[in-house]
């Protein structure tokens, strides 16, 4: 794909660029969904993807319930009670967890949230709109009595009940698989039985980091650092950026910069690993050796792609028979320049594990917020510009002045992105596109 | 606090009730910061609550340098050789990582992308903006020549050079003590050499669940359990978002329904954490041992929030001096129903949390969005109300149907809350505020 001036297709991508949701899609087009499974407790399923539809195999809530504290009631009872100025007797006491029983005729039973409504009841009433009463207008009517309760107003049959299978119904499916589950779906799965859940497994994800400029901290001081040296920081955001997504992270040692060295380490990782992830070489730098590795292996697309920052991506794939084993390594190259590599990994790369882990994964980018911009940006890109922003106190969006690609300031300070469509330019007031991270990259 | 109609104060929070600000406040005024540190990998403190200022030791980038694949250049002597038609000498190769040595007159230098820039070079042209020629126009005058390169403009001093120092200055506070970090300030962090992060050490919390009719996913199956019983569910959601805050989490082993085992257990856990959660029980029940053992212990405070789902919630203390300890352990008592459960631990328990564990947290809720509901919500309530919401593919939001506060349905199915305010309705194109989830429990 050609990057010179005028030599691309026309359109909004401009200059022959790649779009971006054109490269999600081929991306997301040549995952093949992990296939191997496993079972998890449900309180550790959270962040996996479910490998099997769940299905309930009870109603829930089982019983018709009380949704407060209070009294259940036939409804024309308290009407009749009401009319002839009479309390009524309480003539059963019933909790969360206890068996209802039947509820006699002429009575109300006390009842607290969560407990079985007596057979006969139609109603409850909440415990602050009734009076208990010392002695009742006619005891001597009474039934068993645990003391007597006066009404002020008639209920609604179905007041504070809660109806057997009003929030799940038997059989049918409470979570389908391909999700990816939430806290919240570990408890509903557990409110229907499931002590466990199946899942995918682990997707296995080795990360290097390539560059003859890159010192590890803690290697050197800053006083020691080499001329053109600097630090890699690529690593230490997409390490717990992937542990996020529940991968198993390898960190691949550093290999020396010949081409025999780099084919053995690609090899080694390419069969332990779903995905290889790189940062920075591969698609660039002339001396890079990964670049020829993955080709002879197996296939490597270089992209150049619509969007700012981020432009250089990469997406290989190592056929593993050629190397004595089966199925396809993929391999990620994602930009060297770390605002770069966050945007390309949140916008692409992270959609495309998720899918090779087998969830479901729309291939669009997430849905973004209309905010007003609180700023100018009054230069327009041929690319599409992902503009590194934050949320003010009064409503609005402030921008990161200094949106250079090398350093993650940006990133650190921003709590989402402004999806800048090419060739525009923002004034203040503007309503714009605002993508905020904790959705990009949960 | 009275929740009788008539009683309490009016106002916003109506008859009483205390509003979810003054709760959160109060709250967050109760929670002294931890002030145990501890020392972890960069790539492992995300998430964690850093204790002290991080100061950049040195400047970034630490040396100007090239922002593309190009031609280091002297603005000037390519003004002068396009007006003699003539291509310049390349008579440096800098590649990132290597010192770049000083750009000899009348030639420029071939530079990849974070190469030191030359001294005596005042811009970078892209690659794409310059053509390598095979001879040159006078071949005689080149010094150790590494080809020729013609080019079409010229440069502004300063094009594609990142200047040093310009995304971090040395001796500035990069991130700040009390800051919950993120990927992206560990990616910071080490672009800046830190190997290792000062945190604070994690919290301790404690989860018990009460409530006789709870039944353990797993303990029984759905046809055997007893009648009047349900699911816990609270325990599998609150697990993994407490961890998600990087709690340490202790569930705790159900205990007889006495004063005694209930006194022991209390004590036990209250040494050994931080926090004891409970939900359910504590605010209500008759024949909870939970409440009047925190007050032997300590105190307690009982509140009824104007917010619905969630209205009963509590916070106590324990001393542990009367436990033979030092210090405080907090009790935070959530609702049983699991969806006012959620939806307090998200709005109230998880800052509690956050500031508990030294985190910088503001007395307020997250921003909301503004977003246009696509749906009615024709019942006004008295208490402020947090209906479950998804957004929908047309820019707008759906409402889940069922906004019983008894079962997960609604909080899995959606992503967000909207904040309707006491005594308000919502018609189908209002502007309302919307909480996405993934900002509330990140």
């Amino acid at each position: 794909m050609s990057q010179g001036p005028g030599l691309g297709t026309a359109g909004a991508a401009g200059r022959g660029l790649m779009a971006v949701e054109d490269a999600l899609q081929r991306l997301l087009a040549a995952a093949e969904p992990l296939t191997e499974q496993e079972t998890v407790a449900t309180e550790a399923a959270v962040g996996r993807v479910l490998a099997r539809d769940v299905v309930a195999a009870l109603d829930v809530p089982g019983f018709d319930n009380s949704q407060m504290d209070g009294y259940a009631v036939r409804c024309a009872e308290v009407a009749a009670a009401l009319a002839a100025g009479q309390a009524l007797p309480v003539a059963l006491r019933v909790a969360a967890g206890q068996a209802a029983g039947e509820l006699p005729p002429g009575a109300v039973a006390r009842v607290f949230t969560g407990a079985p409504l007596p057979v006969g009841a139609d109603a409850v009433v909440m415990q602050e709109e009734a009076t208990p009463v010392a002695d009742a207008t006619a005891a001597d009517r009474a039934p068993a009595s645990l003391g007597w309760v006066r009404f002020a107003s008639v209920p609604a049959p179905g007041q504070w009940v809660r109806r057997r299978g009003e929030d799940v119904r038997a059989e049918t499916i409470v979570l389908s698989a391909g999700r990816r589950l939430t806290a919240a779906d570990a408890g509903l799965a557990a409110s229907i039985g499931c002590a466990t859940l199946p899942v995918r497994r682990r997707l296995r994800v080795a990360l290097a980091s390539t560059g003859d400029e890159l010192i590890q901290p803690g290697e050197l001081p800053p006083e020691r650092l080499p001329p053109g040296a600097i630090y890699n920081s690529n690593r230490f955001f997409l390490e717990p950026l992937l542990r996020r997504l529940e991968c198993e992270v390898t960190v691949l040692p550093r290999v020396a910069d010949t081409r025999e060295a780099t084919e053995a380490a690609i090899a080694q990782a390419a069969l332990a690993h779903d995905v290889i992830i790189t940062t920075g070489g591969v698609s660039v730098g002339e001396a890079d050796h990964v670049r020829p590795v993955v080709r002879a292996l197996g296939g490597l697309d270089l992209w150049q792609i619509a969007m700012k920052p981020g432009k250089p991506f990469a997406h290989g794939w190592i056929e593993r028979a050629r190397l004595g084993g089966s199925g396809r390594c993929h391999v990620i190259g994602l930009p060297g320049n770390p605002v770069s590599s966050f945007v390309t990994y949140a916008l692409l790369a992270r959609p495309f594990l998720l899918r090779l882990a087998g969830a479901a994964v729309e291939p669009t980018l997430p849905p973004a917020w209309p905010m007003v911009a609180h700023f100018d940006w009054p230069q327009a890109d041929r690319r599409r510009e992902f503009l590194r922003v934050r949320c003010n106190s009064v409503g609005g969006l402030d921008v990161f002045p200094n949106q250079s690609s090398s350093v993650l300031t940006s990133v650190a300070w921003a709590d989402g992105l402004v999806d800048k469509p090419a060739g525009t330019t923002i004034a203040h007031g503007d309503v714009v596109r605002y993508l905020p991270l904790s959705a990009l990259l949960d």
